[in-house]
């Protein structure tokens, strides 16, 4: 962004400044939104990038215009093929660039030329190499001539489900990742089409992907600042081994985090991740710490690992931050009831939940005489729905909860019935804050599946679920603070 | 056990007390090696708990004769069916004990009298309730005056996969925990129920299943000892609530660990899950806090959760124990790659490998130019199992390394290839030690099987992988230390 408003002519803070901020994040709508789009590099071979993306983008919403360009062809898919996007009769809002490298730079030229109003070039082979490095010099000044805002070079692409897909693999309905709230941010592509084929292969729902590539233009901050006003985005997940402007990013964050949750995995922490980062990406990393302070100061969770970042980006997206950190355990396992208060109870912010003698009493007339009433509600392989229905029932009333942790476990020979999915689902969307723990199995694959697509944060682990909690109350804090 | 060397009359560190000791253990080959097994509480109702116990004991090697036992019934699956353990014509190896609870201590007394070796007592209703703990009184009485070994009550039972199976869950050949080398003794049979089948689900083979239930008799300090001396067994995880005998538990690990590690998940560790614990399973747990070094210096392996209690256990059965912590690390994923070098370089004990000159050279030789031939080796995107192979071959030369963490990703749209699986198998098979990261997808939940049958570790996410590290580093010191 700094590069946009310089060569703009203009500084974040003067008046103009906050109009042009405004338009230079409005502009990408035309990434996410755009009417029509150009495929430069879409091919007669079905196995090209280019056609992949093309087959991808024409399964979108019908109404997008889609124009193959290609010199070497007439027609693509029974589309009319353009030599270069200047021979497209219309206006074009995106250009999708999957060339070899060496051309972009000339294509690229055309966008500008054409007026395109936001380009993603997915061709690699520029800053992130050694070779390449010049090339990306000379694709920069292109682009900052220009006002046709690019993502990448280097960039697997973005994905909103159901509207637009410019990922060079391809998908059917039944791995497609599915529509729901949480946005992902990357830098590395490998990482994010892992995390984006793990979330949709537990159906986790997905606002919006990105792949922010070399950022040589569009980085991580515009699209921060674009998604926070998307309706579909609750939690944003940041994967970065750099920041492009790190202070921007944290006055940013600072400002949205309030209306949605950031969580950052930031790698490249240690000295030698941070090497590794700067020969994977081309960037420097930044300092070789991150403060962990730095990032709460500032609203962001931050997260360790990939699995943290989709578990604490899936927990607030969906779940509700806690006002308080009493936990009620509800379990049909006793081994989980034990290791789950363990791990609660020396989870800083958490703790057990008391429950009054009126819940206890209460759960007593449900459950069978050798069941425990007390918080782990133990409620024993006898356990059926109903009986989870009344307990979750009597938790309601009780003050002294503040978050159900309901594991959601099979009585095999079956697996974990709907009657007890649709149970637990009920009380999340209309009880106290709720989060589910299992532990994945045949038994329970089907049904975390199932909680995923219905939008009830689910945790394949304790610890997980656990984490999660934790996440939640830290949210329901930084809300109670930045009040 | 000190129980039973109390009711033999016998201190454990007299010159018998060391024979009967032995004899003690030696006498639980009949629970997992009967040359015939009685089932009380057979039935011809297949769904009833003996039913599908008797058929799953039915499905182990021929050459075991079973029995049902039901004084209503004269045939059961074309079995003849006796009325009463006494009845049977030969002597009994094994009796599995399948009954309501109040009946429970009459069949006990019927096996004692009959010279029945081991039973396995499946029933519940006994100390792990209030109104069960008189009815355990009286079946203790009973057992105590007997010389039948006896595990449980309130066992889930026990498997050794091809061998003896008396968990009263059905299996077939496609959902059964495969035969490997993890033994599982666990204190919650729900837990246990739920952790077999999520080792059966990834196709991690076990050795043993045991579920010790109340522990009236058999403990996890006996079951330690025999499965020691399993040739399948490579590592003992153990779900813990309480000890039956802490003194004895570390006295027992401390000799035995240099032989097979053992791997301890000990809940019931706040003063809250102590509570918990005792509310389920009947047993005061012990001390609040299991000191980490007490499980150190007896070569311990300490788990916080059924994650780790798994992994580890994987880990150590199947991975080499470490001589040094330098890890070279593979991957075709930029931003696995910098993860796993930020998790490694903050994990004590562990480091990045700084490679020779000369494998370097070797490497450039390998990768294409744009790849990164420094630890992380970053082999991008082009990876093909060749690269992968060639890559494994130098670094095997190099002396810095000690351990290879290696990621097995797919190259999408294909899942990982059986070629990649192969060289990954072959160089764990025949090199330095190495260890499998991958991340769960749909293009990896086929190869994470294919390991796992193969006996190769693998962890399906960056922190789990380099903690498998650790804990195989830390087993490489502890075998140091104690040479």
């Amino acid at each position: 962004m700094t590069l946009l408003l310089k060569r703009w002519g203009i500084t974040r803070h003067n008046v103009q400044g906050t109009y042009v901020m405004r338009e230079r994040v409005a502009s990408l709508r035309y990434v996410f939104y755009p009417r029509n789009v150009a495929i430069i590099g879409a091919s007669r071979d079905p196995n090209k990038p280019g056609s992949v993306i093309l087959k991808n983008v024409l399964e979108g919403p019908s109404g997008i215009e889609v124009y193959p360009v290609n010199p070497k062809a007439e027609e693509i898919m029974g589309l009319r093929c353009y030599p270069t996007v200047l021979d497209v009769p219309d206006g074009v809002d995106l250009a999708v660039i999957a060339i070899p490298a060496p051309l972009v730079p000339g294509a690229m030229k055309d966008c500008i030329t054409k007026g395109v109003k936001a380009a993603i070039i997915i061709s690699a082979g520029f800053g992130e190499t050694e070779s390449g490095k010049a090339l990306q010099d000379e694709l920069e000044r292109v682009v900052h001539e220009g006002r046709t805002r690019v993502l990448g070079p280097n960039t697997f692409g973005v994905m909103m489900p159901g509207r637009i897909n410019t990922v060079f693999y391809p998908y059917d309905k039944s791995t497609s990742p599915r529509p729901g709230n949480v946005a992902f941010i990357t830098q590395s592509g490998a990482m994010g089409f892992l995390l984006l084929e793990k979330m949709a292969y537990y159906r986790i729902g997905i606002s919006a992907f990105v792949s922010i590539g070399n950022k040589i233009d569009v980085d991580e901050n515009d699209l921060i600042e674009f998604l926070i006003d998307d309706d579909s985005t609750k939690s944003i997940a940041c994967y970065l081994e750099s920041f492009r402007d790190g202070r921007e990013f944290f006055e940013i964050s600072r400002r949205v985090a309030r209306r949605k949750p950031i969580v950052l995995l930031k790698s490249g922490v240690t000295e030698r991740g941070a090497r590794a980062a700067a020969s994977h990406t081309g960037a420097l990393a930044g300092s070789s710490a991150v403060l962990e302070g730095a990032l709460r100061q500032a609203g962001v969770i931050g997260a360790h690992d990939e699995e943290e970042l989709i578990d604490f980006a899936v927990a607030l997206a969906y779940g509700k931050p806690l006002k308080g950190g009493r936990v009620a355990v509800i379990t049909s396992a006793g081994g989980v009831a034990v290791t789950a208060t363990d791990r609660i109870e020396n989870t800083p912010g958490l703790k057990m939940a008391e429950l009054s003698e009126e819940t206890k009493d209460g759960i007593k007339t449900i459950l069978p005489p050798f069941a425990s009433t007390a918080n782990p509600i133990d409620i024993t392989a006898t356990s059926t729905p109903e009986m989870v229905d009344g307990v979750l029932e009597e938790l309601q009333k009780d003050d002294n909860v503040d978050v159900v942790l309901v594991f959601s476990l099979p009585q095999p020979p079956l697996p974990v019935t709907e009657e007890l999915v649709d149970v637990i689902t009920k009380w999340f969307r209309k009880g106290k804050p709720l989060v589910v723990g299992t532990i994945e199995n045949r038994f329970t694959i089907d049904s975390i599946r199932t909680y995923n697509q219905r939008g009830v944060p689910v945790f394949p682990s304790i610890t997980r679920a656990v984490k999660a909690l934790k996440v939640l109350r830290e949210r329901g804090r930084y809300l109670e603070a930045s009040r």
